[in-house]
């Protein structure tokens, strides 16, 4: 094996993508901040049982565990941020009311996915504890859109789904949490032919077979939503479906009625969340490219139940998506170490914030001119009897 | 166990903490960036191979394994980000000449350490490749005063080190890998007893025995410089000396002068750096805030064998000796979803960089002043009849 080698979905990310995502992760933060979100820092090792606490089977599949050499304890790297947040907001914080909580950070992955993406995304999001009612998911979701538009993108669809009419029709069918999963699973590949089988051998009531066959089939536009009151054969379904008519409406106020698809099969997440779920997708890309939905209650197991909705996304990804254009040359070559008036000079100009890099060794007149092209300097920095230290433009290359 | 602990040396940190840290991050990097200094980007894991190689035993010992689930092969989390840099310099990009690269990114530590401090430190730094003179470890000792000075911290000790003057006494014993470890652990602990002990072993000849059991001494002002002179007992202790006296020069034309120590016992880091080693101590802690060093031939390991020199230190540490002021209140609490002119309202303060937060739901004028309160807000959004949604200050908390 080469020293060299990463392993497979790990990578180094270099200067130009570098500085890319740190610009980003500026924008988006700042964001943040004037929708009014106060940034964490959760670490990225934890206790096994508290970071899978409350979100299901699929996050310990993916999460990498290492025993606790101080502990003896099991211990996992974070492969989701959001349960994190979910236990500081319920322990970690006093007071009760509506909190905002957004972060940033490194996350991984025990397996790399079938789509080629990092196995160490970035993760940035922001979540909102404590409100119950569509007005939170209403914001979030419009912070998801801000977001994509922080990273240049006008063009964009927001998909709609909600956990809860699925799982109010699973609920009625009284399966077992086998079945289920293979029914959920017939439901996420939109398989026909699994979900009617599993429906058989559950021996579903007509009216909820029906309306279990029909949900895949629903998504598209805003007629999805009328299409869909076929599915309500009980109180919770129709109450799933109310419930997103009226974040509709609120998100038609934040005019982002446009953007709007439904997919009320979709049941990603299905293992933590608990009503609206949203994802958005751009052009060119298969998989979203930022993920949302409510996870009410989460908190209990920390001590504080409180309900709960968010969105996150890789930073990285999103920075891949952004127009990427080549940095024009700035700043200015300084020589050497010379006299104490060049020190003071570089000095006074990086503290107007001008980049100044000082060459680290004696160059010719040819070559220090070279160097100011290899480092992208748009200037050099000479001394002029009389004048003293000053900026001169870099000559162009020669053309040989 | 409670699932909120966490492991020892392991935190949260909240909002407060959090921007303080964020705000300092910023401005770092902005400073590494104005001495022309690129942003990488490293993973948080590598596979082990990489992440030890060329680095010593030390760095096994502190770093937390797991088998990639990929490849079967054993990886590492990082538990210091400069072998990583180097890797990078080596193989990742191209070209000769001399490379500044700076990262920020976290670290993880096995064990707890014995001075209470973060097994989670996060990593900044910087380093220089492909340069061997003084000029490299003179302009990284600049630019760590420049950190500290970004802190707020002008009262500092740089501490001088050089291990090239430790190799070439220990070169001049011939003494096996283990008697070498016992010597320098006796050099590091400045334990005369054990130190003679070791040296009786070993059969050292009398000048360097002398000079190892005056090493540990060497700690103080510039005198110390003259002092370590009878310990130069061949050309390569000559050599090292030299190197040392021209850094301080340079140092000098800096205007770092007065910030100068010396502790030419110092052998930390003695596994992978080969010439002079710098810390920066504040008052009121024991330990170094910032280190660095130089450390050629790294990257030989790697297919590129280059000079390399450079510093780094905890961010968390650094913002935690930032003095903190509470945020004064600012920006502007918005009242819940209203009328199309209210998001149009929100939307145009945000997007001149106002704080906005919007309440979730509904408010009695009463709750709604103490709610902008709650949230650090200096102003609240209200309609007027005729003049629209304008700002208007926040009403004192009545005193009772």
């Amino acid at each position: 094996m080469n020293r060299w080698l990463l392993p497979q979905g790990i990578e180094d990310v270099l200067p130009e993508r570098a500085e890319a995502i740190e610009g980003l992760r500026r924008r988006v933060l700042d964001l943040y901040h004037r929708w009014g979100y106060a940034l964490i820092m959760p670490p990225e090792v934890e206790f096994l049982d508290s970071l899978l606490t409350g979100v299901g089977g699929d996050l310990s599949l993916r999460t990498m565990k290492v025993v606790d050499q101080a502990s003896g304890h099991l211990m996992g790297f974070r492969a989701d941020m959001t349960p994190q947040v979910a236990r500081v907001d319920a322990n970690r914080l006093e007071g009760e009311g509506p909190r905002r909580l957004c972060y940033a950070g490194s996350v991984l992955r025990a397996h790399p996915d079938n789509y080629g993406r990092s196995r160490a995304p970035l993760q940035i999001g922001a979540e909102v504890f404590g409100v119950a009612g569509p007005t939170a998911d209403a914001e979030v979701i419009g912070l998801m859109a801000a977001t994509l538009s922080e990273v240049g993108i006008r063009d964009f669809t927001l998909d709609l789904g909600h956990v809860g009419l699925y799982r109010a029709l699973v609920k009625a069918l009284d399966a077992d949490a086998d079945s289920e999963a293979r029914l959920r699973d017939a439901v996420r590949r939109k398989d026909r032919e699994a979900l009617g089988e599993t429906l058989e051998e559950l021996g579903a009531d007509a009216d909820v077979r029906r309306a279990l066959e029909v949900l895949p089939t629903l998504h598209g536009g805003m007629e999805v939503l009328d299409e869909a009151r076929s599915c309500a054969v009980n109180t919770e379904a129709a109450q799933a479906l109310d419930g997103l008519e009226v974040l509709v409406e609120h998100l038609h106020r934040r005019d982002l009625g446009d953007h709007l698809s439904f997919d009320l099969g979709e049941v990603r997440g299905y293992d933590y969340h608990t009503g609206p779920v949203f994802s958005a997708y751009v052009s060119g890309q298969g998989e979203a490219v930022f993920y949302g939905g409510r996870y009410d209650g989460i908190g209990g197991a920390f001590g504080r139940s409180r309900p709960a909705t968010g969105i996150s996304g890789d930073l990285k990804l999103l920075a891949d998506l952004m127009p990427r254009e080549g940095a024009a040359p700035a700043g200015v070559l300084a020589p050497a170490e010379g006299p104490d008036a060049l020190q003071r000079a570089i000095q006074s100009l990086r503290a107007q914030g001008v980049r100044v890099v000082q060459a680290l060794e004696g160059l010719s007149e040819a070559d220090f001119q070279a160097e100011a092209r290899r480092l992208g300097c748009a200037q050099i920095l000479v001394h002029d009897e009389g004048q003293g230290w000053r900026t001169k433009p870099v000559e162009p290359q020669a053309d040989e």
